[in-house]
């Protein structure tokens, strides 16, 4: 974001390795950007440290062999005849009069070895093109919340102006990197049209990739018909460039509803992104027990896994993970536990053995910005982040278990992933940085603020948090004594203020407004799917 | 603390892996218990995932050599003769007329082989007794900060009333393991006496480990004397087994003290624990550059590793590692940070090279317990134990760098370590715990809370943590909307509440007592050293 002032690090040798510096299209001169609160510049971090393997070799490798006989013995529904079908052609077992269908082991490996390891999840701006899998790590903004907040107007149903702004702030915060759906659903558009209103919002406020919402055929086709004018491209090249994902959740236990099946259908057939994410809370939707639900996770995923290399093998999909639990007094679900992480973990061990990118999300219970919100935000990036994830979901904004979109927390987080950015920089280790000489030059008892090896290095030695207040005491009381929370609120304003929409085609935006208009006046889509 | 109805994790098999239930000596009738907020029983966590390598072997190497090129080269000032004649009879190369000492490589290597990679620190409680090193966590309260806070009254001065308190509170919050020192600094206590007082609270209000500042030699003798009264022990059994430990901080760069000195004189002649704590913050008293601080770091702990062994070859002592940033802007302190966490993660595979203990601390720079707070703890905590950490300082209640301890901050810390240790419980992956029967049962669309395989686990199948909010947003309101900190403050209330000093030996108490006065009466220990 700061040009001059960035919080890069320069003890590391992330500039070399990281992706060059792309300054957005609707950049602004470095003064006036140089007053924003410091951001790094626009990258995708790399999982540079050995992901941490929560169960042994073994113990994967029961819950894959037990994932395995819940799809040849026990089977999941499909609720969809096509999608049936077309698993019985590729050798699934389906039981007359029922929706059940079942899957021999052999099917299941064979099938989802197709499916790639990486793929280019193209977005409207070429410089915001993400690789998705690998070591590359990718964070997009919360999504799908139906309530908003902010301190000043405090908790509100969703609407088009917060859409509207969440969108404009995840568009100038650099740690977001795409769009899982809408940061809050915009209710007050009908929901027949409110896929066209809220994708021209999207590709018009903000230039990196999109999520479309399988909720019936017509909106899958009206999303990509979107992006496809977005980047203006043709139909072949879209199905030769992933340009947009769906996320696929199972509704667990071991059910794929009509929907999901189509979103599967329309986006493979098309070479686009599925993410497959099985919501499984144990002692709810799955068995009580971590390994159980980890099983059953497992066994879902796999099953839409191979959906997408049925309907076209070597289409791109994300073995997602969701597992955690509920409370079992008040059965309220619990987010960022000791549970969470450590299933978040074996999720990617899971996804790394079948050489998939790994999903999984940064979440909090909590309702309002304070110590518990950070706290299991924090955790749930430690379990995600150690997992070894690819794409994080609700990566900036995710409250209240999903259930509102924070402006501050959109802030809070932005900062959280910050840090864990530079905590993925390398530390850089040569003669230069060793520093011996300025060891030696400083001596014991001495100090290193005059030394010239700190001189020429302290403008960029460490990173700069937006949010974290160092001041000492007395000062911090002199302001007012303001909390981080305080600090977020003022610091999302201060983006607002600045933001400038990215640049874009007149004729592209014509072009998108005109097919806005026409599917409108064609009804939109059916809403009684 | 909560008999009946724990925070255990019934889907692991830490029940049978880590040390058996002990019950507090003071302990309560159920009934009374079980209103108190859940706590999981004393237990050390074990560290069962690998731990997180910051850097390649190879650049662990160059670090090493750098720091024995400093300890060769440049070489370290120590500010006592006898020190200084006793490395010098160990080898040590000593310049006329200065206090700088310089080491062959060879000397170094070989004499810190003969520390040990494990021990036990000794408590009065032998139930509280801990394993130091290998694969075991131990976490103490925060300590040595001046000043004290909670919500109501707000940030005053150390004193003794709070000071009780805290250990109070310490010694009734099961995740602290020992004490690091005062956890605030009762300042109405004169220093020549400060010692024997505190000593008298900590050793008569709780019965965990202790540590001793290294303000002079009469001072390591009054503490460890009252740790010998109060273990009941004689000299010689005090000198097989090690019951206090005095954390030896460096005058970074490349200096120790004549106090210092002295407590490693001390206390390693009597086989007691030093912890080598280097306090390297890069920028002011090390290199800007994370690899120079870390060599300046591991230079400064071997020497006094070194030091340890030339007194008493095999006695215990525990490699430390503290080194973070300072903003260059304002040169504030700076924790939780990301350099804080990767370089506490290379102190690990520093100290793990040496086949030592490691010591972290769990950090924060906050002024109020807000967001800032939790975030920067729960990233310090993640450099730490990702790191292999085996002795936690600082574990509950730091706060703004150390300089006031905080009654909300050791709830919500004390919090944030169970959730840790909840983590680092492996999941039990067996035939039961898979649950092909319970899903099989359940089937696709069903629900798993009436199942035999839910009902049989609920009630500790997840862990229960004290703080965390998890009710809907409704009922959140209806309640006023409050924050964990609140909440916090009234869990450290109900647990002073509750408070019952451990058991002593009237005749123990007794002599502790006529210790300290015979001690007073002599005058205590000068204060001008």
């Amino acid at each position: 974001m700061n040009d001059t002032d960035a919080g890069t690090d320069a003890d590391t040798d992330a500039g070399g390795e990281a992706a060059p510096r792309r300054r957005r299209s609707g950049g602004r001169a470095t003064g006036e950007r140089s007053r924003l609160p410091p951001q790094r510049p626009w990258a995708q971090p790399r999982l540079r440290y050995r992901p941490t393997e929560a169960v042994s070799a073994d113990e994967l490798e029961s819950i894959h062999e037990a994932s395995l006989r819940i799809l040849e013995e026990i089977g999941m529904d499909f609720l969809d005849g096509e999608a049936r079908a077309r698993l019985a052609a590729a050798g699934a077992r389906l039981e007359p009069g029922s929706e059940r269908v079942r899957f021999d082991r052999g099917m299941v490996t064979e099938l989802i070895r197709t499916a790639p390891a990486t793929f280019t999840l193209h977005a409207r701006n070429p410089a915001h093109d993400l690789t998705i899998g690998g070591d590359h790590l990718a964070f997009g903004a919360v999504s799908s919340a139906p309530y908003v907040s902010d301190l000043e107007g405090g908790r509100r149903i969703g609407n088009r102006v917060d859409f509207q702004n969440l969108v404009r702030l995840a568009q100038m915060l650099e740690t977001v990197h795409f769009f899982g759906g809408y940061p809050v659903e915009p209710v007050d558009l009908h929901a027949s049209v409110r896929h066209l209103d809220a994708f021209y919002d999207l590709l018009t406020l903000a230039d990196k990739p999109l999520h479309a919402y399988s909720l019936g055929r017509g909106r899958n086709r009206d999303c990509l018909e979107m992006v496809r004018i977005a980047r203006g491209v043709d139909d072949a090249t879209l199905d030769r460039e992933p340009s947009i994902f769906t996320v696929i959740n199972s509704s667990s236990p071991l059910r794929l509803d009509t929907p999901m099946l189509h979103g599967i259908l329309e986006y493979s057939s098309r070479n686009q992104v599925i993410v497959i994410t099985p919501f499984t809370l144990a002692g709810a939707m799955a068995p009580v027990t971590l390994a159980g639900a980890l099983a059953q996770q497992n066994a879902e995923a796999l099953a839409g896994v191979v959906m997408t290399q049925v309907v076209r093998p070597g289409s791109p999909v994300v073995y997602g993970g969701f597992t955690s639990n509920v409370d079992m007094q008040s059965g309220a679900p619990a987010f960022g536990t000791p549970e969470y992480m450590r299933t978040a973990m074996v999720g990617g061990q899971l996804a790394r053995r079948y050489g998939l990118p790994y999903r999984s999300s940064n979440v909090c219970a909590a309702n309002a910005v304070d110590a518990q919100a950070a706290y299991e935000s924090v955790f749930s990036l430690w379990g995600a982040v150690m997992g070894g994830v690819n794409l994080l979901m609700h990566g900036q904004g995710w409250m209240e278990g999903g259930l509102h979109a924070g402006f501050e927390k959109m802030i809070l987080d932005a900062d959280l992933l910050q840090m864990v950015s530079a905590f993925l920089d390398p530390i850089a280790v040569d003669e230069d940085t060793l520093g011996l000489d300025a060891i030696r030059e400083v001596g014991p008892g001495g100090h290193f603020f005059g030394a010239a090896h700190t001189q020429s290095r302290y403008r960029t030695a460490f990173h700069k948090p937006m949010l974290s207040d160092w001041r000492n005491f007395e000062s911090w009381q002199e302001a007012g004594s303001p909390e981080a929370t305080a600090k977020a609120s003022q610091v999302s304003k201060e983006l607002l203020a600045a933001y400038q929409p990215p640049a874009i085609d007149p004729a592209v935006e014509e072009e998108l407004a005109a097919f806005v208009e026409r599917r409108k006046t064609e009804g939109g889509v059916p809403t009684d799917f």
